[in-house]
This record gives C-alpha cells, sequence and structure tokens, in this order.
C-alpha cells in the first residue's frame, strides 16, 4: 500500500501547511481575548482580576465581569473557530488519502483558510452583515465539499 | 512498514465514513442555530440584527438577546459536541493504527456515531432525563474504550 | 515511501499515548462538571433538574441556573481546553510526518500534557496568578513550535 500521509506526497504537504496556518489564526483569537481582558481590565476569574488588574477600581473582585462586549465578541469568534476549524483538520487529512488532484485540493484549502481569515477580520471591525455570512460559508461549503467526497 | 491509514484499509475506510457523518451532524446544529436566530429573532451581534431581523421591534440593537431559551438549547448541544467529536476523530485515526478487527472497529464506530445522533434528537426535543444521560454514555465509553486500547 | 503514521515508528507511538492521556485529562473535566453540577444543584436544562436535582428547593425548574461561580469555573477550564488540545492533536499528527528525532518529538508532547495536567490543577484549586498564565503558556509555545516547525 502506498502511503499518502507523507510529507513527499504534495497534496499531504499543502494540507500540513494550511492546517498549520489556520491553527496559528486561531491562536491569534487566544491572544486577542487575553488583550482585550488587559484593555478593558474585565477579567474572568477573581485571581486574574487580582494580579492583572491595573485600573482604578480598588475592589479588584469587582472586575469579574462577563457581559463586556468587546471581551465577548473575540470570544464568540474564538468559538466559531471551534466549531470549523477542527473539523476543517480532520475532514482535510481524510481529503488527502481519497487522493484529490493537487489543484482540487489547493482550492480546497485556501478557500477555508482565506474564509476564516476574512472571518476574523469582518468579525472583529464589525462591517456591516452580510459580509460575515457570505465569508463564513465559503469555508462551510469548503468543508461540505470534502466530507461529501469522502462519504 | 506497511500503511493503515489508507483507503485500501477497509477499517480506515469506516472511520473516514463515520467520522466525516458524524461531522456533518455537528454542522446540523450550527445550521440549527441559525436558523433558530431567524424563527425567534434574537441575535448576538448588533451587526446580525440590523441586517437580518425582520420582527416587529423598531430598535433592532434590542434583538441582541443571550438567554433565549430556546437559541441556548441548540448552543449547548453544540458546544457538547465539540466536546465530544473532535475527540473522537482523533482517537478513531489513531485506534485504526493499532489494527483492531475490523467488526470491533465497526461496533465502537457505530455507537459513537448512533448516541450523538440520538442525543441531539433527545436533546432538542428535551425528552425526560435520564435518556440524554445514558445515550451520552454509550457514546463516551466508546471513546474511553478507544483511548484505554490505545494506551 | 516510507510510512510514519504507523505504531512500529516510536515517535508516532509516543504521539499516540500522550494524545490519548491528554483527552483523557479532557474528560476529567466533563466528568468533573456533572459531579460540580449534582454537588451544587445547578443545572442547565429543566429536564435535567427534574431527574438530578435531590435538594429542598419544591420547584425544580428554579434549579436552572447559568452562573454558579463553582460550575462555571470548570466549564471555563474545559473551553479552555477544547481551544487547544484539539490544535494540539492535529499539529503533534502532522509533526510526527515531519520527522523530528523522538527525544525532541518526546519533549513537544510531554511539555504540552504536562502543562495541561498542571493547568487544571492550578485552576481547580484556584491559586494565585500568573501561576496558570505561565503554567498556559508552556503548552501554548509547544504548539507554537511544533506549527512553526512544521510550516
Amino acid at each position: 500500500m502506498e502511503c499518502l500521509l507523507n510529507a513527499s506526497n504534495p497534496v499531504f504537504g499543502a494540507y500540513a501547511f494550511y492546517g498549520s496556518i489556520v491553527i496559528l489564526k486561531m491562536f491569534a483569537l487566544a491572544l486577542m481575548t487575553s488583550m482585550k481582558r488587559g484593555e478593558t481590565g474585565v477579567f474572568a476569574n477573581t485571581e486574574d482580576a487580582q494580579f492583572f488588574y491595573t485600573g482604578q477600581e480598588k475592589d479588584k473582585s469587582k472586575r469579574v465581569i462577563f457581559d463586556n462586549s468587546k471581551v465577548e465578541r473575540v470570544r464568540r469568534n474564538h468559538l466559531n473557530d471551534l466549531e470549523n476549524i477542527p473539523a476543517f483538520l480532520v475532514l482535510g487529512l481524510i481529503y488527502v488519502t481519497i487522493e484529490p488532484t493537487l489543484s482540487t485540493a489547493l482550492w480546497h484549502f485556501r478557500i477555508f483558510v482565506i474564509s476564516r481569515v476574512l472571518h476574523m477580520i469582518v468579525y472583529q471591525l464589525q462591517f456591516p452583515q452580510p459580509s460575515r455570512g457570505i465569508i463564513f460559508l465559503f469555508g462551510f461549503l469548503a468543508n461540505m465539499s470534502m466530507a461529501v467526497q469522502i462519504i
């Protein structure tokens, strides 16, 4: 049996590259959450507020706040990543084993990754809809297309 | 070295099939969230309410609501998927490499996928407990069984 | 082509072992959520409260509560796992295919897994910061290191 999940298979190489890029993109939202918490002085745990809060409020435990709109926007974006990126990573890996042509595979991987990058930008800059919905749909359809081809 | 993660290995083929099915099932909850938001006119972002809300409320920004019980039920179900399905997808893949018999592997994959499908139905139709708990447990034990065998 | 994702490759064996361990660790938080719900009598669905609540409150539907600090602490910890562990599982798998030395791979896998176990302990015992932040960073950097090497 020929081995497809191997660096010498260019389709797998493309998967490894784009998969890692989109994971780094997801990590960007983890860092952005921390930054927004620092910026707004809004934390999820009392021990975090005790150590990281540097503002004027004397009772630091009052900085444990769960409805700050800036922080929650980043967190919703992050959760949306979790709903889509792990699915892409597994579908993409299985997709490599059904031996698509390199160019077909590249289109799937690129459309998904570009969709997720633009989705983040549009979400965080709060562009009017339906921009985010349409951009989301491209990535979602790339995933659906791989799933249907596998089945 | 023989290659096991390959379409010519029937155990891998079963993994690829059931893995894709359960990802599609997870995507169903993403679509269901959008539908419930449209149906109840409840959104998570002002720009979404501005564009998608078609009801009678004049100040559309008041349609940004985070505690609608119908929408939140779908979202909790989706989060429960995220806690279990990516773990299954990775455990299942590694499980293929320890060369279980096809029938043992099929039982693990089928029990997990059926458990997740029934879990969604029972969750959304709000069946009395302990139905959801028991159904959840089957899928959880399929995952545990694979993890223990791998270790 | 040589096959690297195979039990006879010791780097893959290490991945399979540590990957399964860290999934079991993640599952521990799922069980801990259920236990905390039972202990505090706080549930997310009315049907759960109807069946599982054994306390004094007569109107069991009042036990549907979303802001219990003990339960929410476990859930935040669980969500943090979802943001990091699936990424590790995919990065680790791809990392095996770029043929790192066994010892380099073991360091990456062990640092990540130990970081996540300590992160959970420190989070649940509510240790003062920056302990949790520093422990988190080790696991995060193990992931980043693998991602950069793959790219």
